[in-house]
């Protein structure tokens, strides 16, 4: 099974250096420029070098594995696809290196922090992946207290001293709200997601300004924990009042999907009665009918960002903030002129 | 933060035993019988005990991790709950123990066989998780040759030497077909998932068995590899033909979902010109319209099994097979009488 091993002296040949510049910067000694480091990085990346974990284990400190800490219900983890393929993103990058993922799937917050604590003392990981960012995160001044690397999926709210993968949203649920109200759409509600985290609650005051440019009065909006089931529940509440919305914006695809499913079983015609919008374009929203009028975003990329710039936060002890390209909305079949506006 | 830590002192009271037999059954030494070190490890996680990493790793050569290597395709992962819900399930039982959780997820199949050899020698984990079996199963001959525990997710078909954890799916399709039949479907078809995986061709073989003992010709079968995508298109290629099927069998509950899409975009009232089922009862089920008539699996009992038995097997040298309660057809509306049988 074994394959020709790509060693630090094929590296140090192709970029011309000793082999020890090689070995210093790959275990990320001191006495090597940032810039070298990088390149001689890259280098051994697209040979294909893979370390040798026990060799670097001897002359440093580290557990080359990064670490990423999920407190959600079980439920709804198993029904949002944004964690399978945002660690696919992020293996695509870790893989290649050598480097583990260590995952911690937890029930509670209080659980959540204590996890943090002992993948420290445990020595477990090397740095860790910040998701899900909440109001006033107490993960962020733990993690700086533990002394531990971390990138924030997403901008906090308050001062961080990490790098964060941002994706803005408000372009997003402001253009679907624009092409709401251009097909001829005056009531609009929003099934909002939990405002503790904080992509559940921008998306929802993105949806307020947006009826606000418009010139519309404020919407009917419903808070809800992300799920299926809330999204479901939260249509049913929309689409049985005496005069109900001619739209419904979820603020994900999952309750979306949901919101479609009440629609028919409601009698209603989905766009005709009532016109139906999600987010982050999950690969079922091509699938149902009538397919999703959506936000198309890429956990996958989210991933790869965020493994890269753990990788270099760790490597050279700073890296930049990423700003991936905003979402845009995607024209589908659930979306459409309001019968009775 | 830190709580009143329990201590081995408080095994042993409660154990009845000292604190140096509670040591020993704990680190895995020799001289505790298997009774009194199950008792002891039992008696540990009630308690709430949480092993010391870094003394435990001081007398012992463990990683105190396991692993989970998973060899598909990002877009299949996204779509599918069955690992979301698995691990979520394996870290009820880990997290207790202080145990970690590292996962791979990898491209293709070399790349597995060269992931496996690699967490043994960087000594990243002490054990691994089985999942997605397939015929001939190279993984178990090289598992066996690394000497790493092992627990299969789903019973081989050669010889292993691993306990598995397994769940039949025979009865819940061949329940399906037998409800149809009773319904008076006569031509009944089946979207298959990939016949390299074990459970995709056990349910293609359930589903064949249940026809003939139905005195039913063979019916119409098409493989695919369990993506959403691969269902849509079984399903337009089912319902477009001269004669299509009255009810359709997916092999899955993603590709069922959307061929409930595929029925309605073609003008097809289900369960009226078109019955449809799956398989797994994921969260979707329940939601979409009609809502989906389905066998239910427990993914999270699957995990839970599966951790208790690699730790058994880890701290025993032994454990014995699980045999999980096979699935039960759900009924809800997506099955109906055909209209022209």
């Amino acid at each position: 099974m074994s394959e020709p091993k790509v060693t630090i002296a094929d590296v140090a040949r192709e970029a011309g250096v000793s082999k020890g510049l090689v070995s210093f910067a790959l275990n990320d000694r001191p006495g090597v420029s940032a810039e070298s480091r990088v390149r001689i990085l890259e280098i051994a990346e697209r040979l294909g070098w893979t370390p040798s974990l026990r060799a670097r284990s001897l002359s440093t400190r580290r557990s080359f594995a990064l670490g990423l800490v999920i407190a959600r219900d079980p439920e709804v983890l198993g029904s949002d696809p944004f964690f399978p393929s945002f660690i696919a993103g992020v293996e695509t990058v870790l893989a290649p290196q050598g480097l583990a993922l260590v995952l911690s799937v937890v029930p509670d917050e209080k659980t959540e922090m204590r996890t943090y604590r002992s993948l420290v003392s445990d020595g477990r990981v090397d740095g860790v992946f910040l998701s899900d960012l909440r109001h006033n995160d107490p993960r962020i001044p733990l993690l700086q207290e533990l002394g531990l690397p971390a990138v924030t999926i997403g901008r906090p709210d308050t001062e961080s001293p990490f790098p964060c993968i941002s994706v803005d949203d408000t372009p997003g649920v402001a253009e679907t709200v624009r092409y709401l109200v251009s097909l001829g759409h005056r009531r609009i509600a929003h099934v909002a997601g939990s405002p503790a985290l904080l992509h559940g609650s921008r998306r929802r005051a993105a949806f307020d300004t947006a009826l606000r440019e418009a010139g519309l009065p404020a919407g009917q909006s419903i808070e809800t924990d992300f799920s299926v089931a809330a999204g479901a529940d939260a249509a049913r509440r929309l689409l049985t009042q005496d005069s109900p919305p001619t739209a419904i914006v979820f603020a994900n695809d999952p309750m979306a999907i949901a919101g479609l499913g009440v629609a028919h079983e409601l009698g209603l015609r989905v766009p005709d009665d009532v016109s139906i919008t999600g987010f982050d374009d999950i690969d079922f929203t091509r699938y149902v009918y009538p397919a999703l009028t959506t936000v198309r975003t890429a956990p996958s990329d989210w991933g790869r960002a965020a493994g890269r710039t753990l990788l270099d936060l760790m490597a050279l002890g700073t890296a930049p903030d990423v700003d991936l390209p905003a979402g845009r909305l995607v024209i589908r079949g659930s979306a459409g002129t309001p019968l009775r506006p």
